[in-house]
This record gives structure tokens, sequence and C-alpha cells, in this order.
């Protein structure tokens, strides 16, 4: 008989939560209980799992004790109340939030760095790292051993719904008022979304990074395990609803034999690549996709070290959701 | 009493043409007569100018030798069949289409290679480089003269107006049905262009790049007078009417001072730079302006010789139809 276990999910409301949610049914998750939370407002409301509506309860109250895993993904201030406490109890941690200090909770996507795993301990506290990170490093970790990445330069086109359910309304009503004539009126972003692109996302530092663009260089140096490749990371936010585009182009030690990148990217399981008279798009290719889209794979114009890459990518299903649930089928196979 | 010239703008019923016509008027540009020239099945209708409509002749059976300087604004093909015509019949030929070899017709962008004017001849044939190569020129050559730059990476996120009226019309008739819950048939664009965003702007080669990707990195090169420069470019479609958005990340040859390119690009009366805690975006900011847009200006997250640069231009006005006015201005000055 397998052995089942009890699960909590923090934020099970949110986009994220909720595919959380669908993915432990999709998956045959060995649940025996799943408890869904979330912060008082969203508490009584509903989460549909296996046929029936479960009742949302109130993270404040919540027994982490109860359960022997849990999901955090409700934003890094509630991973940060509320993670140590779970550990206390005994309960293993999958953030998705990065609210975490890295010592503390490795960042790990499976197809890049699974051998951290052997290193962790209990209570067993893991980082799934951000969607474009996932992305990337799921197709970088995929190419030929032989290249020896120097620079990486990505320019990451992110979907609304990046900011959860509010990117998604907000960027519907804009596209309404907008088609009908009607006066817009900004309310999530700083300025019109709708048939525009913002050159950043959330607020940027003295020095001109956002603490997006910070993270994702930083997690593909953990990722990759190669702290000394030179990251440069820009986000914008585009008007689209779900699903990350990545545009990548590297810099290797030496020259790239492109067949040998085709090979490899068309092996790997958890990449679909797509050829040359063709390319990948969010929709209609990435979303609802457990697999991580690559194309438009070409060297330089003028650089044989050069390798350029278009990447697509469900940011809440594999980017988040589906990236969780892959470490906690770690966990369970290996220490719970 | 002024000199005036008669003028003959081709392809005067597309988007870029009639911007060009509406130039002329606004920046009193000193025409005698303005001929407006479409081919056949659009002769017969009328452009507005200085209170008039002007009817559209055909470009079949118009005299070349009636107008000193003709702008082409057709489409290459157009340029192809009838610049030598005009250039035979004594008429000078600003290029919008990138019709012409290099060799025949120099690309010129004011602000950055005004000098390649000095060794033009009759009978006067120049080229207005592709409009997201005028925004970077005209932002890259206001940097300060100390920095050499070693690789240029862009990403050029680029408007559906740069597939001219049909691509507008797309993108608002794709965003309707898919608002009004009705299926989508895609037309112009190959698959959906509503809320997504598209790998490439045209077809690839066998090596991967598209036509306007070489174009843009050969007009880089002409236009810096850096042939050796590393270019890295890759054109992506997004759901956006007007305005190109450009993500570009360079690599000088030594640290680069960050206060220093802020004092350059404040002064160049081309650019306009927007502030760390401010962004530019097309929609609001450079849409209908004359000027391009900068902003996100930082170094490297790991790397002082890195530059990163967010730009937005017009593609239509400043990209197109305002550089190709400016270099008659210099024509008409200097030689005609």
């Amino acid at each position: 008989m397998t052995r089942t276990f009890d699960i909590a999910v923090i934020g099970a409301t949110g986009s994220v939560g909720e595919a959380l949610v669908q993915l432990l049914e999709e998956r045959e998750f060995p649940v025996a209980n799943l408890h869904v939370i979330a912060s008082g407002e969203s508490a009584g409301s509903s989460v549909p799992y296996k046929g029936k509506n479960l009742r949302v309860k109130d993270l404040e109250t919540f027994d982490f004790s109860s359960v022997r895993l849990a999901f955090f993904a409700a934003g890094s201030k509630v991973t940060q109340k509320y993670a140590l406490q779970a550990g206390a109890a005994g309960c293993a941690v999958i953030d998705l939030a990065s609210g975490l200090p890295v010592a503390q909770a490795p960042r790990v996507v499976p197809e890049a760095n699974a051998q951290v795993l052997a290193a962790v301990a209990s209570p067993y506290v893991l980082t799934s790292p951000s969607a474009p990170a996932v992305a990337l490093a799921t197709v970088l970790a995929a190419l030929p051993e032989q290249i020896k990445i120097r620079r990486l330069t990505v320019t990451a086109c992110l979907a609304v719904s990046s900011r959860g359910r509010e990117g998604i309304a907000e960027l519907a009503r804009q596209t309404a008022e907008l088609l009908n004539g009607r006066s817009l009126e900004p309310r999530l972003f700083d300025r019109q979304m709708a048939f525009n692109v913002l050159a950043q996302v959330e607020q940027t530092d003295s020095e001109g990074h956002s603490r997006l663009e910070r993270q994702i260089a930083a997690e593909i140096q953990e990722l990759l395990v190669i702290p000394t490749v030179h990251v440069s990371v820009t986000c914008i936010q585009v008007p689209v609803f779900f699903g990350d585009s990545l545009s990548v182009s590297l810099q290797a030690e030496s020259s790239i034999d492109i067949k040998q990148v085709y090979a490899a990217l068309d092996s790997a399981t958890a990449v679909e690549l797509v050829e040359l008279d063709d390319y990948p798009t969010v929709v209609g290719d990435a979303v609802g996709q457990d697999v991580v889209y690559v194309g438009r794979v070409r060297a330089g114009l003028d650089d044989p070290a050069e390798l350029n890459l278009w990447i697509a990518s469900d940011n809440v299903r594999k980017g988040a959701a589906l990236n969780a649930v892959q470490l906690a089928e770690l966990l369970i196979k290996h220490y719970l």
C-alpha cells in the first residue's frame, strides 16, 4: 500500500495555489488529507479537488502539526511569518514566494540541480525559484555539457498573471475600456498596460535593477552551479495573460556546435524543441503544458561562440506549481 | 525668398507615407508642388495636406522629371522598380524601404552619421534605415565618446504598425474577437497576435536569422561606423499598435561611468532621458514624438563594463517619416 501524506496549500485561492491543487490531483500525489488555506478574507470560500469542494481554512488559526508538508504560495511576507512555525511543528516546507534565506531554503529545479537534495536535512525546507528562472534553468541545463557559459543576457517578457489574479483582471478591464472608447484608469499597474509594454516589473533600486532581476540572476547562478557567470536580466511586462517569453543570448567559452545543441534539446524530457521554420509562443504552445518550449535556436550573426534562444513557458503551471509539486515528489520519495 | 522644391511621396496612402506628408507640412518644408503617389489600387483616393485634399496619382504613369526629390515609402520592390528611373530623371531619392544596394544608397541617421553626406554625389540617393536601427543609432551616438562598444545585444519588441495598416487592423480585429468570445482567425500574422508575443517577424533563413535582424545589425555597424562590433538582434512582434521598444545590453572595452552616460544622454537633443524612479513606454511617451526615449539606464549587475538601456520610439514617425524628412532637409541645404 502506498504511504499517503497530510498536505497544506497556503494561498490556495490564488492562481498558483489553484494550479497546485489541480496538479496534486492530476499527478495522483499521495494525499491523505488536503488542507486548503488562505488568509482571513478568502477563508470560508472553497477550492475544488477530486470532485469535492474543499472549505478554505484561515491561516491564522491553522495547526501546522496536523500536516507533513506545506506549500507556501501566498507571497514572501506570509512565508516569512509562518514557515518557521511550520518547520518547528515538523512540517516540510516548499516555498514558492522566495521568502526565506537561501542558506535555509535552497533553490531547486529538478531538471537543473536535483543533486542539491542529497544534502537537505530535517525539517526539509526548499525554495521553488521564480517562474522565469525555472524556465531558463530547465533549458540551459539541457544544453550539451561542452558549452561553458561565460555570459547570459536575458529579456524576460512577463505575463500579467505574474501579478496574480489582479493582473489578469486589470489587463482585461483596460483592454475592454480602450476598445469601447472609454477613458482608461490604471489601478494595479502604474500606467496603461493594454497595447503597451512596461519597461520594468515593480520598483527598481538605486542602481536601477528590480528585485526580480537580481533574484533571477542569483537563481540562475545557483541552479546552474556556475556562480561566476555574468548574468544580465531585464524583466518587462507585456499585455499577455498567461505565459512568460524569454529572449536569451549567451556567450560560451568556445564555438558552439548548433547540431549538437539541437540534439541535446530534442532529447531533453522537460523541453519541447521547435525547429527553425516554426517558433513557439505562449498562447497555443506553452500555456497549460508541463514542458518548456524553446525555439529560434541559432548561433550569433558574427560569433560562433554565441547562442540565441527563445523560451516560452507557462509561468503559473510549469514555472511555479509544477516545479513545487515535483520538489514535493522528490522529498516524499527520499525523506518523508 | 526661400527656394521651393517639387516633391513626390511614393506610398502616400500608407501609414509612413501619411506621416511623411504631415511632417512636410508641420516642419514647413519648402514644397512648391507636392505629388502624392501610390500604386494602382490607391490611385484616385486623396491625402490631406495644408487644408486641401491632394488627389493620389498612379505610380505607373508618374513622370519623375517633374519633381526634384522623391520619398519612396511603398516597400522595397517598388523602390527597386522605380528609384533608378527617378534618379535618371534627375530626381533625388530617399528610400524608406531599404530596396537599394548600400553602395548606391548610403544609410544615414542625421544624429549618428551625418558626415556621410559630405561624400554623396548626384543623383543623391539615400536610405533611411529601419525604425529600430534609427532609434538605436540615435541613442548610441549620444553616448559619451569614451565608451568603445565591443558587443551589442538587442531584443526589439516591434509594434504591429511595422506591418503597416494591415497589422493595425489585424490586432484590433483579433482583440475584439477574443473579448467577444468569438473564434479567432489569424490572417496577416500566422497565428494569434492578440495577448501573445511572436518570437519572430517574418520568415527566418537557414541559419535562423530574419532578414530584418540581419539588416538591423548591418545598419548599426554602418551608422556607428564600427564594423567590428558584435551585434546580436532578436526581433519579436508584440500586441502594441504603435511604437517600438528595445531592450539593449552592451559591453564596452572598459568600465562605464554611469553619471557620464546620464549627462551625455540628458544633453542630447534627439533623446529624452527618463530617470531611474520612472521609465518610458511607447504609449504615453514615445508615440507622436520627434525624440527617442531612453530609460532604465544601468550598469551590469556584476560587470561595470556593461550598460543596459530601454529605448522607446515612434516607429512610424521618428523611426521612418521624420528621419527621411531630416535627410531631405540636409540634401536641400547642401546640394539641391
